[in-house]
């Protein structure tokens, strides 16, 4: 089914949510019940407050309604005429005011017993074409979306043209819910929040840093050894540094308030190349160094409303895998295919294909808007064309999008489908043409002239933060053996089995492996339960016998048995494994 | 010669400064020339500016004064009587008003022609103390320390009872000046400022960083061997959080302005120590799980006036290899040993010697003053014992300081001495029963009641930055070859060989190696100059035999030729040397 016609069949489905409403509280008031991504909800306010447990019987209402409906019908009325209806409704007066300062006729759809001030967009034949519905779940809305504004009450459902679609997604959403990093993140000890320190900023607990630790170096090396020089700047800069570079009118409202140290004015940074061409300007530079791949896991600082905020995915303070490239231009094409490697290169080490979890998006400038876009035609062009020839000859998964540039330049955007199946811009790789004028930067070139080079910007994996949010949930908690928290935990059947199982464990980690040793006095059952729940990846139990041999017998989470192994050949093997990131 | 005689001795040698340079420049006002750490200084107004060149002629007429000098005589006058001496003075009237104003006496000391306003304190007979001397800078001084004063001009100078205590005193400052951090931090590009960014704020080039790396990652291992439990937590967080802790009132002033979000209100953290409480508090503990260490390279910010600022020693925002260690009582004791422990090691690992260039300090509290000093005098005794006993069963280095300690609790200050001979605390464990009360830290005990833990704040090796001001200093920039930032640089003798030294540098680098290639069309000579002068543990050269060989000819940075050896054998007694850290 074309969007279009999901959308009006989703619309009819929130006319039927009010039919359905209405019948069962008369004294209702509705408001607006538009269709969205996915679903459609309606904000209504109730007289008495109504609960989750209430929907089964609202559901089961609309399907009685649903049996009643035809087709709908359009009247269209006066402002006065309007009113008159909806005398005692003063949000539905609202929107007829706000019609009427639009210009706009105001309109009823009317179907079965159920009319309601509506702008049209159903389905012809909804009791044909909605297959199947459900309702999710209630929330609250303030009216207009403003809190000084009163709290409704916000009734989320689905539907689709098929019972059997409806399944699917209420699975997905099923499984989603399951693989939410929020709930996973608690469950498995990896961040936490504390309403001392502040909304949107995590304390990553030990084993979450650990898996953070292990990213973090697997990025740094990699990028290292691709040529990339990892250089550590300062998170706070004047004032001064963000004038000169220009973002700071642009920036300003995500930016925190200025710090004054003496009689100067201090920012957190909310980006990093500013300090990268600082670097850069320390001393001058021959052609011969070019490109100059200046990276860094950059901590910066933006500024989310609290509404906003989300587990690891929308926080206040992140850490970007930043990386800022400076070319000659006939470098540019070579370097952003190099980006691209890496980032495929990362993605697929995580399992993730290009195209199906993952495709690039081109977008481009708009040059009409002066205001949103520098104004260089013939560099626009340029690098519209170098990035574009790049994912053509890669023969990549792309789209492009007019309009979506940066103020600098084009970009190609990543973006990721998370479990929600929600496609979202995880980072960029961006041309720049523009800054390297405001900032000087130049090198000397071939024939000793001082020429200007060119910057990409770019992550090759995003904000960690927001990594962190994504794998959890892309490996619903169960994480690799090279990225879990523990790697393995080792449980000693019997108490006389502890002190065995703790000297096995110091020995697997001065070997490095992140080992715990679960030496409670609990049944053995269930330690391999716990651990199990905590998806560790290896359990090593030891009994009498394993002591006997110097050996664990070892389980994978799955609970596939691999039987008792030697301890040293098992961590060699285990190290090997962890090597080859698997 | 005890301290009192030295400082005497250089007392009087400042008052032969000013007869010397009155001979030379009559119209000078002299204002104050007291004796200082090391050698003594004279503030004077000189009529035109003089420089350094001028000095060896004052320090020839101070030899030619000297001569005529018998001792000091003293005489009191009446402040109508001084004033009409210095009634060409203004900055010596203003001292007789400030002794007047103290209600103290004043006197007048004489020497050969020269009488000065003076308290007193001087050799007995300058001529035989006064075994040798020499002026060492000049500098630029507000009178009174006052930049809405008077720039004055400040000579520097010292002196000693022989010429061989001078000399050898001039030949370590020699010797301080060529291992100058800051001096060395641009000869080998290790870090910059930028005075856009801000002062305070190091940029770390990529050599620089690659050392920091190294170093963190050299740390972070050894803690997590140890059993420290590696965190990350957000170096902002609520005023609240320290109002809490009661950190606000006592570090206001070295705590940078609020920055407010929404309606809270947030500072930059200048210590972690009650993010690691909040930590804590996230989930219940039991006595089983104690000691938890949880450790953090905490990034803090601090203010710092900017005359202080200093290279990487003094900076406004630092990283400290920080960690709490939250455990019972009857821990403490163990778990300061082991703190020892691991400070002793990462010591060794740099070579630094334990009662030579570093010692204790045990700070204890000052138990009259209520306002510094925490007032519970049995815990207070208790966590002295413990501090002591664990020092004396070390045999450690230690001397012990009454009121030294912090509010909360006594602590072992890790005195270093740097290449100026100057001692500093280098950071500190410290023994805390004041803020398990106030974030109440509880644990669940063996009996199933809840109980306090007690808190060691420690560093295992002090804020990143200092250390590298250090290590820089204390290797003279010639880093060992697991912390250099260029491990070996190949040498291609002739243009031809540039190819296989690119392709050997990618093997060596795919194997964690720091390699660069000098493929500039440069002769070998002025490359291992270079490489030299970069203090690059090794080169290696590559011409046609070496690459019929697959060899490089390798030649330490010392000159030592280790003849042509083979990559691969070559690259694993590498790793292998840099895994002992070596």
């Amino acid at each position: 089914m074309d969007a279009n016609k999901l959308q009006s069949l989703r619309h009819s489905t929130a006319h039927l949510l009010a039919a359905a409403v209405l019948h069962l509280y008369p004294k209702t008031k509705l408001t607006i019940g538009p269709a969205i991504e996915n679903g459609f909800y309606y904000d209504a306010a109730f007289e008495k407050p109504i609960s989750e447990d209430d929907l089964p019987q609202i559901e089961n209402e609309m399907k009685k309604v649903l049996k009643t409906w035809k087709g709908f019908t359009k009247r269209e009325v006066t402002e006065k005429e309007a009113k008159e209806i909806y005398k005692n409704n003063e949000y539905k007066k609202e929107l007829i005011d706000e019609i009427v300062k639009r210009g706009e006729k105001i309109t009823l759809y009317k179907i079965g017993d159920f009319e309601d001030l509506c702008r049209g967009g159903h389905s012809e034949n909804p009791q044909k074409d909605i297959g199947d519905f459900k309702l999710l779940s209630i929330a609250g809305a303030y009216w207009h979306g403003d809190e000084k504004n009163p709290m409704l009450t916000r009734i989320y459902g689905t539907a689709f043209p098929t019972k059997k679609e409806l399944d699917e997604y209420l699975e997905m959403l099923q499984e989603a819910k399951q693989r939410d990093h929020k709930k996973l993140g608690k469950e498995l000890d990896l961040f936490v929040f504390s309403e001392t320190v502040g909304k949107g900023l995590p304390l990553w607990t030990p084993k979450g840093s650990a898996v953070r630790r292990v990213l973090e170096r697997f990025i740094v090396d990699e990028e290292i050894k691709r040529g990339y020089l990892h250089v550590y700047t300062p998170d706070l800069a004047s004032l001064a540094l963000y004038e000169k570079s220009g973002h700071y009118p642009y920036y300003k409202e995500s930016m925190y308030a200025p710090i004054t140290i003496d009689d100067e004015q201090f920012m957190l940074r909310p980006m990093s190349c500013p300090h990268h061409f600082e670097l850069y300007l320390s001393r001058p530079h021959s052609y011969k160094e070019l490109p100059i791949r200046f990276a860094e896991l950059a901590k910066m600082y933006r500024y989310e409303q609290s509404g906003e905020l989300a587990g690891l995915q929308r926080v206040r303070a992140f850490t970007l895998a930043d990386a800022h490239i400076i070319a000659k231009v006939d470098q540019a094409e070579g370097e952003i295919n190099k980006v691209l490697d890496l980032i495929e290169f990362i993605a697929q080490t995580f399992g993730l294909e290009h195209g199906k979890e993952y495709h690039y998006r081109l977008s481009l400038g708009e040059r009409a808007e002066e205001k949103k876009y520098y104004k260089d035609d013939k560099s626009w062009d340029k690098a519209e064309a170098v990035l574009r020839k790049v994912l053509k000859n890669r023969k990549s998964h792309f789209v492009e999008a007019p309009g979506e540039a940066a103020f600098y330049g084009p970009k190609i955007d990543v973006q990721m489908k998370n479990v929600n199946g929600k496609e979202d811009t995880a980072f960029t790789v961006q041309y720049d043409f523009v800054m390297p004028k405001r900032f000087n930067l130049t090198y000397i070139n071939e024939k000793g002239e001082e020429e200007q080079p060119i910057v990409i910007h770019r992550s090759s994996i995003g904000a960690i933060e927001r990594v962190m949010a994504f794998l959890i949930e892309h490996y619903a908690g169960a994480f690799p053996l090279w990225l879990a928290p523990v790697q393995i935990v080792l449980l000693p059947i019997a108490d006389r089995h502890a002190e065995f199982a703790q000297e096995a464990a110091k020995e697997l980690r001065n070997a490095g492996i992140r080992v715990d040793a679960d030496i409670r006095s609990e049944r053995l059952q269930a330690k391999i339960r716990d651990a199990t729940l905590q998806k560790v990846p290896f359990m090593g139990i030891i009994g009498d016998k394993e002591i006997a041999e110097k050996a664990i017998s070892v389980r994978k989470r799955n609970g596939e048995d691999l039987g008792q192994l030697k301890i040293a050949p098992f961590l060699e093997q285990l190290l090997q494994d962890i090597d080859k990131k698997i």
